[in-house]
């Protein structure tokens, strides 16, 4: 840890910090400059964090050297995770691609649209029960009767069902109809839904906050793995800046800067971070190149009547097209599909 | 609503998209540009909202003309909202601070504080016992401790008491302890949560989400209103942005935005919206001449030793230079202090 | 273009807005919602933006329908636009690769760096005289004698060259020495540069701004297109947000968006639109699969010498892998290379 | 100067590293940790940055320990600086307010306008001959008329003026004109015509580019002040962010934060800041109370027909409440008005 002191802090000041350093067993230096002192401190970061000098009159910044992520980093386990939902293997050679509508609307709808997703060479079924809608006036989901939809249809077609969980207490009961929790980007801070994602063993989906670090995001994740739960998927959905000419950006540097930084395995929602049904089949492409290990798509059997999402769901024709023109981009990025 | 078409709609297509809005009992108005064919829909833009145009194959862009936010908003209330926090009215003449450590650490901490605060002229206490903190290696807060610490200080120094609130679960237990309960940025859009908070019936301080739209912010006031519970103060603590050299970027435009389309209270909490000791006295001043209704600010009994936010949080002496030097500007903006 | 009214305007009111519309020989319609009036206003949008009606007191929001742009969009010219860059073309089936220093720094290190380019198969030549740097006391570019530098080298390599240009004053002497001008990211709305580009017929590369719109860039080379001016090569080079982990967010969703609106060619920048050397090749990758024209990359001989730019600077061995493993992505999207 | 070493990098390569600090004549440190290495380097940081670490293969990270600019800082320079604008001083104890039209359109509307700003007690007049406009086929500014007619009316009317200026080639030309030269937010990072006007000596209003760091604020300004110009007023303009509700977000942060660390006036644009005519005036006094040393507003005799911004414009009878209803604010921060 590098502590910078603020001009005119004095020798004894700067000796009574390196003091409080000892007395926590780490190693103080100190690099006194013409204009700054400058403290390091050896020892567990963590340990070092309980000193909490942020606040310290006479401290002008801090900064870490170790990433504050443990259990979900590289430098901790070194090799790949795989995480595997339902019989498909996420983070392996073949690129997984989960897709589905936004919401679970009827039977009809899902049924209708899953066996879209499996002709046309899917992998797992995505489908929302439980909807978190900024507006308390739009559909919030059809709840459990989704879930048990969502249930039937995924073993009609023997396809793994993913669906979104926005609750601790829902956890259980999401995870009996289900076989793999996704939780939202606005649920990526829910620290109880973490720890609860993370006690139930199941796979996660995490998907990235829209305006979420990428440290944050590994965070979160660790949130989850330090209940015990290492089968988590990390999922880039696009960010929240200033440019209005789609619904988010999809911040591809992700993919490798997190494949570089943790074993976990990566997707990409090409829906969620373009909001233009015209640009996810390039931008699919575009995930595969740069590494991801699968992709979350929206699919729907007839999305100009679809309840959610309907601008950036894909009809089922355009889903095959993905599929088929996926392929050479997997093949060129050394996956299967 | 207006619906404006893609290039090269035909007029049957056209046609069959109006016939959809009559089916729904609203007016359908053609405008046929040379270039686009733009539709409008006049009727409840709530019912209209059920035909999710935007996923429509002929539709280029829907834009609704009116918010879709109903029961917070001026246009449906005009007069202002005051809400009673334990004898302290927030949103009236009086402007109304809100003072505390970021964390409830001990009695005695919480204790010095709250006689810190009271002498120096504050009108309530914050104090978290229940902390979303973005590693799950950072301290938590004491929980139900905590809450016990908070309800006794307060009973002792007779001022009202806010603390966080960060599951739907724990609202009921939450709300025994303390007179004013908050939903903070990470969980504004945390829609189980709003409603648990709606149904309490206690007072809800209601924080922007570090990257939501003022329009979102309104939406979730609107779910805890939807559930019967007018009581919500609004609070803008600062966006997350490009700009580094603050923690956040304290948006003050959001203070008279929101108090021209809300007639909600809205405080500021200035030492989130910088992140630096130093902007917490001067952007107080400024949140007040914008027309803020109070002030939800940091201060620790001794800061360099706060086991969270000690870099942005007040000694007790800069509170007390605060308090007198807010009252000027409480006068000029038309308020008593 | 559709015009929203404010809420209490009467309907005298609108009529005189409507007769303002009808004075420039444009065509009013008026819908009227039990809120809001709405008039749209049916004619040239260019000859209806004369009437400035954003500032008329009772006008709530206008919104254009069409595009603001016309030279450079689909609409008005349906065909990619090839460009002729020293006998190398931009935008049409082969995927063309421009890569060099940041900066030239000496004949030696430009030369070095050129043969490296060359050898691995790249197309074209990239190298800075003028250093638009944020520092006065940063490295500002070797000016005239790095253009005479460039110019050698070009002809030695028979390499076409690329570099920047800050100010409309230099634009003759830049033009007599380089094949292609680079407009950057801080000049992008440089208007004066903008047009004396245009006025060259030189090539431009054009970077988006970092923090430009899609359709400001569009309006950027609407600039050099109106002046006579239509080879313009756009360049994606990532935009600032909240996001710390790289120096930049690379919006690819940029690519497959202006490919669609415009008829210009798009290249990628991988280097600044990640600043970290091992995102380079995941990302240039990227570009391709999502439909770039080609790709702008910064190569240094000794990269842990370059006087700028050096941690996103690849060897010429990365260079070499980047182009090696490019192929396969150039293939699979329908290129060569 | 900190160094992170990357993991990995043996005690040789550490050694090469200082070799080269000292080599400098600099001092090198070593702080050997459990996971990383750690460097320090003391010495004059401009002299460090020589060695161009950042590109250095075993560099993770490097962080400089002092600010960048110099000239401008208040560690160089501790007490106010002050700017005469033609006899009105900016940074004292008297609070200013330059208003005016965003554009100069005729005699008549500048002098209408002038009058409304002397007569509500405004003490300078701005008004733009050259805008840079986002498309070509916008109003562009009355050019060499416009800088005519300015300076008639501020004769007139005895109101010194600003004006801005594009180009470098333009400075001699518009000083000629104008009293002060206003570099817009678009130009904030051409450093050429930073330079010009340095060279120019006269007083400069400098807006913050509206993606800027302030960091970056700060050295666009060294930049003037390297070329001898000390004469230097920084303007907080608005910046870009996600947030949709406003033009820009007024990111008022930025006045007590440049305060503390340059002695150059620092005043506010809460027209350009927020895009609204209804908050310009709330913002007006938040940035007083925030410590401001002026602000710069539009004003038009008729913003329902303002050429440019009339959205934002206000009425002369709202300036007039404007100036009014900030004196007690100015008041309240020991201000005269």
């Amino acid at each position: 840890m590098i502590i910078v002191l603020k001009p005119g802090t004095t020798e004894e000041q700067a000796a009574a910090i390196q003091r409080r350093i000892e007395e926590l067993g780490c190693k103080p230096l100190c690099m006194p400059g013409t204009e700054r002192v400058v403290l390091g401190a050896l020892g567990d970061e963590r340990v070092l964090a309980q000193l909490r000098l942020e606040g310290h009159p006479h401290v002008e910044s801090v900064k870490p050297i170790l990433s504050p992520y443990k259990l979900v980093s590289r430098e901790f386990h070194s090799h790949d995770t795989t995480v595997d939902i339902g019989g498909v293997v996420v983070g392996g050679e073949r690129l997984v691609v989960i897709a589905g509508p936004c919401s679970v609307e009827s039977y009809e709808q899902f049924d209708a649209t899953a066996r879209a997703v499996r002709e046309a060479g899917g992998h797992a079924l995505r489908g929302g029960a439980f909807k978190p809608r900024t507006s308390p006036y739009s559909f919030q989901g059809l709840g459990h009767e989704g879930l048990k939809i969502l249930e039937r249809v995924g073993a009609e077609t023997a396809l793994p069902t993913v669906t979104e969980v926005v609750e601790g207490a829902d956890v259980a009961a999401v995870a009996e109809h289900a076989n793999v929790l996704q939780i939202g980007a606005r649920n990526m801070q829910n620290y109880r839904l973490l720890q609860a994602a993370g006690e139930s063993g199941k796979p996660i989906v995490l998907k990235r906050g829209f305006s979420a670090e990428l440290e944050e995001l590994l965070l979160a994740a660790e949130y989850v793995h330090d209940r015990g739960n290492p089968n988590i998927i990390l999922c880039e959905r696009g960010i929240r800046t200033f440019c209005s000419a789609t619904r988010n950006t999809l911040d591809l540097n992700a993919v490798p800067w997190l494949k570089a930084r943790s074993h976990l395995p990566v997707i990409v929602d090409p829906s969620h971070g373009t909001g233009l049904r015209e640009l996810v089949i390039p931008m699919a492409r575009a995930a595969v190149a740069c590494g991801a290990d699968g992709l979350l798509v929206e699919v729907h059997c007839d999305p100009s009547r679809a309840w959610s999402d309907g601008q950036q769901s894909l009809y089922p024709a355009q889903f095959d097209e993905l599929m088929r023109g996926l392929r050479p981009f997997a093949e060129a990025a050394g996956r299967s599909l």
